[in-house]
């Protein structure tokens, strides 16, 4: 049985195929209703898939592409997404940015809409709550490269730092410094894969270097918890001598903590953050910080997705895992004099 | 004489009222080269206008706006963005973000690129270089919101800080501190509408307080010169008490200047900034800044764009100039006892 073509529907119908094509595409302005229930019928009767279709339309590239990150106010989505942009405005790509605010329904609503406009592709940093339709996507030939977080229960072109060998790097760092008792700080929420890989590098370098954890030394922050949790952190009996906060918001709710309270960094207490903020050299003292390769990773996929968009191969997807890097600065200790940028995997 | 219609193309070409609009669209998959030729010629013939088509099409609204910002790496843009955004998601519009980069080839093609993908309307911060483009648009009855640069030659929906008024307040208020030798950096580059605006402010506030403007003190940088402009402002025989930096960039320099020259803020040097930074109230001292209302200005410009998308009116364009805030922190020599916050136009 050969496959039914859209032609077939058009002329079994008695109309046009760009009126089947733009019934297909939702496009009814110029269509009137009994055109519209007249292509219903014989789409039904003859099974025909309307994937065919995307197929066909996808020959026709729009040159587009979009990326759907976490949180536009992060400086990591926006200098990923600076990396997204140089490269594909150097291979003729305009690039669609979308803020989906780890909201599952704004995700689902932007993921709908870069596909009714012709994206040829999308970068996502996926929630995790819309991976059926992501994954049904990928499997049906639309390309879509994954980043920041990945999932276990799909394949997909996906692209993150190395979040374990970074915090591993960094709290060994300030065990090398003489700390024994480190305190993590965790945001509060959702735990997305990249923060339970920080967690698990903070409780490797405490075994490896046969420091116990200690439940206490561990804290989930919100803004509106910050103040009681890091007050408890800070002015227990037994008390951290070095903290290590494993992203940006929760770094700026600590050194706010800390600037308050009048605990001076390194003297009373040692800190070393997860994600260089754009400003963390000119704090006093610069902060020591494991700074994910942001700009890297945003080149990484686009360079994926545009060839998945131009080969038009299914399968054989890649994971490119890019190292981070720790920048030794004096937050933990170190004197001036010693300041110095240790590239990791070097 | 009656209008064309589409309809009239349609009829007179033996096509569908589809075939015609996907022709208008120049979505030709589906189309033999004998249908495209036949309505290419009718059109012609019938002298029909495809502005009608843009027109109906309009009137099918895709709920979806872009903004055009100049740079994505700037927190001016993320807040921006983040006000349109949720302006726009409570009144069932996506938003497109598009980073122009200040590049007017890249402003032009992104301006195409969203009308091509039927975005009801743009919100962009123009880099003054398509101007002609966007008045034509604003013309025919696309709806189009400037924001953060205004242009004389034309008139538009168009939302502002009110630059002037917060570059006088603050520099004002270093007069008021004692100071009188006043230092202003500026970025290099192009004299932008706003930066226009702050310098005037800077030179009404001196000459108010019959302070002589000194040229040696205004010194233009770019990440290339900031470090000999900044040494030739500061190591002069004659140099100021106080600098006025009048964008996060040039900001950004002079604080890592100041700090690789062990200049100690505001004991040798005092400082305020145009723009609150997310990490300026860190920094040591904090910083004394004139804050943007960079989220409110996103609300305010997305009100305007989908009050004019809905209302399908042309004409009485709105110029909405929003206060800024002079926020006292301590670099210009305030003790952290008068710390306060104080709302201008209050």
């Amino acid at each position: 049985m050969s496959k039914i073509k859209l032609k077939d529907v058009a002329e079994k119908a008695g109309v046009s195929k760009s009126t089947v094509s733009q019934f297909i595409n939702k496009r009814y302005e110029f269509m009137g209703k009994d055109t519209r229930e007249k292509i219903e019928k014989i789409i039904e009767e003859l099974g025909y898939q309307p994937n065919e279709v995307a197929r066909s339309l996808k020959i026709k590239k729009t040159h587009t592409i979009g990326v759907i990150v976490a949180n536009i106010l992060h400086p990591f989505s926006t200098y990923f997404s600076r990396g997204v942009e140089d490269y594909c405005q150097q291979h003729g790509y305009n690039v669609i940015l979308c803020n989906a605010d780890n909201d599952p329904f704004k995700e689902q609503s932007y993921i709908k809409m870069l596909q009714m406009k012709q994206a040829d592709g999308i970068i996502i940093a996926s929630t995790g709550k819309n991976n059926d339709l992501i994954m049904k996507e990928i499997e049906r030939g639309f390309p879509i490269v994954l980043f920041d977080r990945h999932f276990k229960d799909f394949e997909a072109d996906t692209v993150l730092s190395d979040n374990y060998q970074g915090a591993f790097e960094v709290v060994e760092h300030l065990i090398h410094q003489g700390h024994r008792k480190i305190g993590l700080v965790i945001p509060e929420g959702q735990l997305l894969s990249m923060r339970k890989l920080r967690i698990q590098g903070y409780y490797d370098a405490l075994k490896k270097h046969d420091i116990p954890v200690e439940d206490a030394f561990i804290k989930f922050v919100s803004k509106h918890t910050a103040l009681l949790q890091l007050d408890s952190l800070c002015n227990g009996k037994n008390k951290p001598t070095a903290i290590f906060t494993i992203n940006d918001l929760v770094t700026i709710e600590v050194l706010n903590y800390l600037k308050q309270n009048k605990i001076k960094i390194p003297e009373d207490l040692a800190m070393v953050a997860f994600d260089d903020l754009p400003m963390a050299s000119l704090l006093e003292p610069p902060l020591t910080v494991v700074a994910q390769p942001n700009y890297e990773m945003g080149t990484a996929a686009a360079t994926l997705l545009v060839n998945r968009i131009e080969s038009k191969n299914i399968g054989n997807y890649v994971k490119k895992v890019i190292p981070c890097k720790l920048i030794i600065r004096e937050s933990c200790g170190l004197d001036h004099s010693k300041e110095q940028e240790t590239a990791s995997n070097a």
